[in-house]
């Protein structure tokens, strides 16, 4: 294993990475360093030819020492799909889904939690708590099952209802809260403090982005390590946008990608767009959103702990947020289902809205190499969308059409 | 292209490949054969390395001519996983679930429907009709939206709704019927009759196989073409089975793997177990099962059209066929999630209570290596599982655990 130290995102603060770690002493969320000249030295990408195609193939810049404490059910490498009819329609030549749904427990958050519990089971943890919009619960749950790890989860009883299942089929000690994901993150927060449970809640432990920046080096491998000029990524918590840019800035630093990166788009709810507001006024931290709601759950984030880095990631990378409407996502839904064949969460149709904004301001050119991250299978989302269908009898035949 | 010709299963008639193609004039499904000296000729197992983790890897041994008429969502290459803690309680050292729940619409429907929609478009399809019990529905009418392909599907009102707004999401057109698929089957066949869609039910037209065939290829290449012992499969109507036997003797047939082929087990439910019944009487076909019945739907199929071939894949291989209880089925549901993280569907979880039962009477020895197949992801079915969940209030703290 490569991983040298912790290191605070906010202070600089460093901490030794053998023990289990949650915030820094500043409220920081801590980050994993690794000896990059070291793994320079010692991987090449002809390696990863021979590799499985799961998120493991990118075992030196992960944090796991033993190989016998990997939690996997086979995530990662999920496909890069060319949204043909769609990029024609916004004049976009170049315009890609990397879709997130085809990951275990049918969501982007596998691959945090399949990181983030390996590392827990290596440093010796046997109970989890976090509170959760509903995916991240899913995941964490079903990859604690699997390491013989206990998960406390407590999830909005607004969320959608699949989330409960997913969580209670797999054993988790589930909690409900009628409130925001705010309010089941002061219940796991009193919970921690009196019982000592691991808190595995976003950003409080180091480990997640590991995961999450997994997606930033499988799009610069499945690009040939030319990276694409945009990536556009729905941002409820933030630690699939700040992993990615942590992951790009580290295979810069072994020289596998050039100088420029990406312009990273952080894209949010009307209905709960903090990260946006604080880009307009190119300030470095966002503010609470008060009455968040949007149909888009898991962008349902009032203050995210890690709303610094993110902003950081879009001002070093000159790239934007954008707010977009429900009802846009919405339709965006069912457009690229029609169009694309694609059934993906409201999280991710929200990219392509941002999309179209942008392709047709101009600040994405028509030849640029686009990509949007679908976070999560249509499948989990169905309550959200209505349909009339007729019913025959077997004697029937069909109607004309 | 690698195609040479149709050949009916039943009666050995020829057909020319370039023509759209249902059954054989015996009513017998057809087989598309190939040029397997020139394949062996032309490819390596060393090409594959450098190929995308997809299901067109194998493309020498897929009959799509051209490959600007391949419609793909990156299928394939799902995880093999290994079951360390459930091959323990069996005994089995050597267990594994090949995981297909991680496709495209979240079953492996998703590989006929990529196979045959791609050669319907390659043959100028322009409307595709099926009766379904869901899952091949939700995968057809996807990949033929992104094809841009009509799709007219038939379903019973009692399979689980979520696989209406798969279906209708895409913009296919829906229709339920209050009976069993075979009843759904009688609606398309007499609209095929009249109006001269292309019927796709199952084994009426033939890359629906082909497509199917890539697990088999697949579970080759991940056992390092050393094939399993054992292959466990979810058997409705069949076409599984029979694309994974063809599979691997193809595989023979070009001399990457060895004389010996995995004992094929053909799951089905005692509620609707027409092949079971005839494996036991030494039969070379099933008969119509009365008043079928599962909570494993996908099982839900009384008299399926290829029931000889399947057979056949049993007995030349010395495998066997085996019924299992609904009871049983939602137990291991649970079981499977609670202790390997793995929530799937019930169909999959079958081939657990099958396995259990083979390994209890002997017929599994320890050590062999043991391919369970999972059919579709669990997120599809948690209309047939409920939790009592507690609810709490922002101020409340945890209960005691």
């Amino acid at each position: 294993m490569f991983v040298t130290h912790l290191e605070c995102s906010r202070c600089g603060a460093t901490y030794e990475s053998e023990q289990l770690a949650n915030l820094c002493r500043c409220g920081g969320p801590l980050l994993v360093r690794y000896d990059l000249e070291k793994i320079k030295a010692n991987l090449t990408k002809g390696d990863l030819a021979s590799r499985q195609p799961d998120l493991w193939r990118y075992r030196e810049l992960l944090p796991v020492r033993e190989s016998g404490n990997v939690v996997t059910m086979g995530e990662g490498m999920t496909p890069l799909i060319q949204l043909g009819k769609l990029g024609a329609e916004l004049g976009l030549s170049n315009l890609y889904m990397k879709d997130e749904g085809l990951l275990p427990t049918g969501s982007f958050k596998a691959r945090g939690a399949a990181v983030g519990v390996s590392r827990a089971k290596e440093l010796g943890v046997e109970t989890v708590a976090m509170p959760t919009n509903g995916n991240a619960g899913g995941a964490w749950s079903a990859y604690c099952a699997r390491a013989g790890i206990e998960s406390i989860i407590v999830m909005p009883t607004s969320a959608p209802a699949i989330h409960r299942t997913e969580c209670a089929v797999v054993g988790a000690k589930l909690f409900l809260v009628g409130g925001l994901i705010s309010d089941a993150g002061g219940i796991v927060g009193r919970a921690v403090k009196e019982r000592g449970y691991f808190d595995v809640s976003t950003l409080k432990e180091p480990y997640r982005i590991e995961g999450k920046k997994t997606m930033g080096l499988e799009i610069a491998e499945q690009f040939g390590w030319k990276l694409p000029d945009v990536i556009v990524y729905p941002t409820g918590g933030g630690v699939g946008i700040i992993g990615i840019h942590k992951a790009l800035k580290e295979l810069q630093e072994i020289g596998w990608v050039g100088d420029k990166l990406p312009r990273l788009v952080a894209v949010q709810a009307e209905g709960c767009a903090p990260i946006v507001k604080a880009w307009r006024e190119q300030k470095s931290e966002s503010e609470f959103w008060p009455d968040a709601r949007t149909v888009a759950f898991g962008l349902t984030v009032p203050k995210a702990i890690g709303d610094f880095i993110v902003l950081r990631g879009l001002y070093e990378t000159e790239g934007c947020a954008v707010a977009v409407s429900d009802e846009d996502i919405l339709k965006a839904v069912k457009t690229i289902a029609a169009k694309e064949g694609l059934f993906i969460c409201p999280e991710g149709a929200a990219t392509f809205c941002a999309a179209a904004q942008l392709a047709n301001d101009g600040w994405i050119k028509p030849d640029e190499a686009v990509v949007l991250l679908n976070t999560g299978c249509g499948l989990k989302y169905t309550d959200a969308l209505s349909f009339d269908i007729p019913i025959l009898k077997p004697d029937d035949d069909l109607p004309e059409l």
